[in-house]
């Protein structure tokens, strides 16, 4: 059984966002699982020294236009959030308690999270929007609302923090496959280029 | 006549070397002359008050990883110069005096002095070097050491470097389609995109 792809990504990231269909085709391609593993950028940036994205006027403007021209392109749909930065440290809670219980109801709430906060414009900050969304993945309300507040669920997200750190990610998406790590949505063509290389090994 | 790309980079920035083949191939295809304006990438990033690249641990060990795997994929050669951020003012001011010339001796020297720091580990810091390249491309040995001192050299390499930040270059390489500013040698595809689409219009 060849080893799952580990994808890296924070809840209120774009291009974590835009990789999701070809990461989605190219792991299934390939015979891979996807270990979906949120984590929160701003901690990740700082456990690696590394400034927030979107820091100067220059690379914002910037950003703003390639995001758009990138979901036209790949054919994401996207509708920018009225905040960009966001912290999504109730998602991932909310994510960390559901893959607990069954790991491929939990990437169907990440997929679901994504598409709020980046297609739909939904507030992914807010608890009752996370709840109603959580209950349609199978966690009831009140579930969900400890969830969000849970000691296992904040030390899981910690710790997917401290991996992808030690796993060299230097921002969202990051993805590990067989050992070597990869950055940024535009990576999934080097890393189809491993998988077929790996498969006529 | 469709307008030409214009190609802001660094000579010392092996992702810029990395996207000359495919820059070289779209325009081809599409009828489309290429813009070549070296630019000093530190000063650029000053204009922009933006970070130098590579400043952390991380994103170094990430980036000395990608780059060759970048240009394996590509199919560019690349052998890691011992020093990876040096300043190329001298080699483009000889580009600068060149192009007054002849453009297109300025691109073959220019594709020459890449070929050099990265893939033939010379040193492009050096005046002798650079002579010689120029040399090779019509600039004689006199007119060369004249050139990497000249006042209209040094103008119009900042001027590059100013225009470059008015077009919203956030690094290296920079590229602009009819308008629309593209970073980075992964953005080629959707460059090519847009190319099909101005010429179905």
């Amino acid at each position: 059984m060849p080893a799952p792809i580990r994808f890296y990504f924070d809840f209120a990231s774009p291009y974590a966002w835009f990789a999701v269909p070809g990461l989605t085709r190219l792991a299934a391609e390939a015979g891979r699982a996807v270990e979906w593993r949120p984590v929160l950028l701003w901690a990740l940036l700082k456990a690696q020294g590394l400034p927030p994205p979107m820091e100067t006027a220059a690379k914002r403007a910037y950003m703003l236009k390639d995001m758009e021209r990138s979901a036209a392109f790949l054919g994401v749909p996207f509708v920018p959030p009225e905040e960009m930065a966001i912290s999504t440290h109730l998602a991932a809670r909310l994510f960390y308690t559901l893959a607990e219980e069954a790991p491929e109801r939990a990437e169907a709430f990440a997929r679901a999270v994504f598409s709020a906060h980046l297609a739909e414009r939904r507030r992914i900050t807010d608890p009752a929007v996370l709840a109603q969304i959580a209950s349609a993945h199978g966690l009831a309300p009140d579930a969900a609302a400890a969830a969000m507040g849970a000691p296992e669920a904040k030390a899981s997200l910690a710790q997917a923090v401290d991996e992808a750190a030690a796993d060299g990610a230097c921002g969202s998406p990051f993805f590990v496959l067989d050992g070597e790590g990869f950055f940024g949505a535009d990576r999934l063509p080097q890393m189809a280029w491993r998988l077929t290389a790996a498969r006529r090994r």
